[in-house]
């Protein structure tokens, strides 16, 4: 494909003498002749000196470069736009397989692909081109939306709901079990029926051997475009608002409330009962044990706001270093006013 | 339901003018007429000035409520058998299914319910009532007592033995190989044959997604009344004693023994080859490094006695001030100094 | 078998009076009579005044014991090769179960063991004597090498690639999707497509429930040798060199590059887009935020070099004390000050 179709097909402005043929999307550092490359992370500038690529996928406010560019606002998203210009993922196969148990009465949706051994359960209400891949297991009572995909492994729960064009990928579970026990007086925990669901509404993905447990009473909920990364855990009665998104190894306790656009990363953990407000951000591996207004960004465990924490981790290997000044001054202290004190009485 | 016969049957105390019909247990944000809602967490107690809740479930000690209330010493465990008159989980279907795997020589307790695809392999011991639910894979060689149930997705590996009434949730792992590998002198490793087992003693719950590796020697052993939640890693020839607690995403490295009824929170890590004494309670996100006694609580990572880093940690932003001021005091006191050495030497 | 038989067998050092008969291997805690031991880690040496095992294996530089010793420079090495003699793993079974569904078009090494409804995709070359266990799940176009064995419910994603000997445990993912969305003006995130792959060279092992992503162009690569544990994240485009180990619950974000025999601890996070060199050591829940020279040994969150942060953990919980300190010599210092002045005035 010719570099000025692809500008013209994302629209996008076009910086190059002539014109030049392009087979492939390539990474800056793996890119060759033939290929377009894309930076959208400042930190990959300087590989432009050295890129074997043909042309490169920049802002409209990076500097001039010398191989021919494609100019973009979003440089990261035409990146995915061209990316689908040379790449069609593999089509799962339709219809059902016959080795797939597929309960009398659940319900399908026109066009379904449902894979080898994958279970449907009884009562399940599954949408239009749905993608049930092989050894996926849907249990009773669920509703499914169009257009979701459940790769092999992932398994959704007893009346869990999902809205349109979900995806989970392998290994996750949606409405197990959530933790609640209450202690008695031998020391021994007695089960709370975990008797509520998980509701996930259109358009949500969730990564791989990621949890989502199922309400105590009600619903665990998670709002419409969420996207959540492999090997998050999130405990009964959560509500994940719009457009949150959660990196991988996230975790939250029980009935913890995310507002819309939050962005957590990785091993973040939250603990129970918690609102967190729209728009926060929490950084990698903080730990959340308060009610976050919005907007906020949070770091460190237990988290402070970003720039105090900043400045304390900076500070923090001087700590010994500052004992050590700290006694210092005692002792000069010391012997200052026992100079003082020493010429003052003479 | 009348609330008096709820308060009845669960042999609590009744402070209601009048009786109602109770048609639901609900959380107290959603319960509306007709609920019976609860407080177990403080927290939760403003709440009662705006719910919509019929009744509640409260402690014997929380104050006046304008709505009947129904009091109990554990009103938490109260809740639970609220909970369980009004909602009955699904019943797994009995029988085995005709696409599941049962190795002949297997053998199967009474009331067998063994669903789709599932794998029962050689030689295996199925106690009575046991449901193993579609997808379920069971190795060679292993022993279920009565009335366990394994979720979609569970596996129990070769010749592990688990006890009555236990429970695995979706996607968690028995007896995966332990991590352990000889460094070699040219820098690869040699793989340790981990030729042990994990042996589950009665009424253990495990999460979803979880791991317990078996021993390189001898048996990883989880003790009776144990409650692990999600992506929960326990490393091989580790000992978890009665009625221990772990939270989500914990990790214990091999060969570490915890007490009975420990408590360790959400992201908690234990290094290996530790002990850590009964009763003691383990804070999210903090890190073990060596033995805990009995009775402590312990937080941060290092993990170092609950009362130090909660001081620690607050004072903490302050850090940065604190290296400015002694800097600051270096300086006056070096001026002061000077001064008092010129005034003395005039 | 004969201690002395299994000291030559081994190559190792006999130490003792007379020959005895050795029936198992045991951990030193568990040995009785007729067990032989080991020790690799010294915090164990004191067991062996009251361990009941016949024999053990130490260090050569380790001190003489009063039982029968085999010698050996690496003890732990020895312990694997001894066990080997006692424990033979249970051979899985040879040929194609009836209910694995292969695709027509996949191509089967020689001696393939492929177990019940373990499902084979289309176009896949699998390697000779392959053990495919019950409920394996291998997407089309992939490719396996030589003597891989892939655990029950473990998920190889299509055109992934698999070296000779390479070992996946249950529950483990190689392939999902990577966590790739552009940020769109709405508040939304565009899906970026990942197109590319993972690939796995000889050697590798891989823990349960560790999922791994294929890249969004190229290839996220594992290098020959390298040891993953149970949970472990490893992001889209990373690359991790030859003998790398990685503990479990460890988490990479996209396009990381480990070097050769770097060693991570449990729960260690490394952000994106970073280079850590050859022989570098992260000790335990630490975080890796920035680029980290080869050898070095960091710890801490974010981390810093080991000495430093051991320094600087043991002096955190004296900060409040520290702050009070200053204080005090704050208004010392003030005091002394204004006592100065008065008498100097006079």
């Amino acid at each position: 494909m010719r570099l000025s179709d692809i500008a013209q097909k994302l629209s996008c402005e076009l910086r190059a003498e002539g014109d030049i043929e392009i087979s492939r999307v390539a990474g800056i550092e793996d890119a060759g002749p033939g290929d377009l490359t894309f930076i959208s992370n400042r930190k990959y500038i300087r590989h432009l000196k050295t890129t074997r690529a043909s042309a490169v996928i920049l802002g409209h406010d990076m500097p001039d470069v010398p191989l021919p560019s494609i100019r973009a606002a979003n440089p990261y998203l035409v990146f995915a736009r061209a990316l689908e210009l040379f790449y069609t993922p593999r089509a799962p196969e339709h219809g059902i397989d016959p080795t797939a148990c597929v309960a009398q009465d659940a319900r399908l949706g026109d066009n379904p692909s449902i894979g080898a051994h994958a279970v449907i359960g009884r009562q399940c209400e599954i949408g239009d081109n749905c993608v049930i891949y092989p050894h996926a297991v849907v249990y009773p009572g669920v509703v499914l939306g169009d257009d979701v995909v459940l790769h092999s492994h992932s398994v959704i729960r007893e009346y869990c709901r999902l809205g349109n064009r979900v995806v989970v990928q392998n290994g996750s579970v949606v409405g197990s079990d959530g933790f609640g026990y209450a202690p008695q007086e031998d020391g021994t925990y007695y089960k709370i029926p975990q008797s509520g669901v998980v509701i996930i509404e259109d358009d949500v993905e969730i990564g791989a051997c990621t949890t989502i447990d199922r309400a105590a009473v009600g619903a665990t909920r998670i709002g419409r475009g969420v996207k959540i990364d492999n090997m998050v855990q999130i405990g009964h009665g959560c509500n994940i608002g719009e457009n949150t998104v959660l990196a991988a190894q996230v975790g939250l306790a029980g009935s913890t409330k995310l507002g819309k656009n939050v962005q957590a990363g990785g091993q973040v953990g939250f603990a129970g009962h918690l609102a967190v407000g729209d728009g926060a951000v929490i950084t990698a591996q903080s730990g959340i044990h308060q009610d976050i207004p919005a907007g906020a960004i949070m770091s460190g465990s237990p988290a402070v706001d970003n720039p105090s924490w900043r400045r304390a981790v900076i500070a923090f290997p001087q700590l010994p270093e500052l004992v050590k000044k700290v006694r210092q001054l005692q002792r000069e202290l010391e012997a200052l006013k026992a100079q003082f004190i020493s010429r003052v009485d003479i």
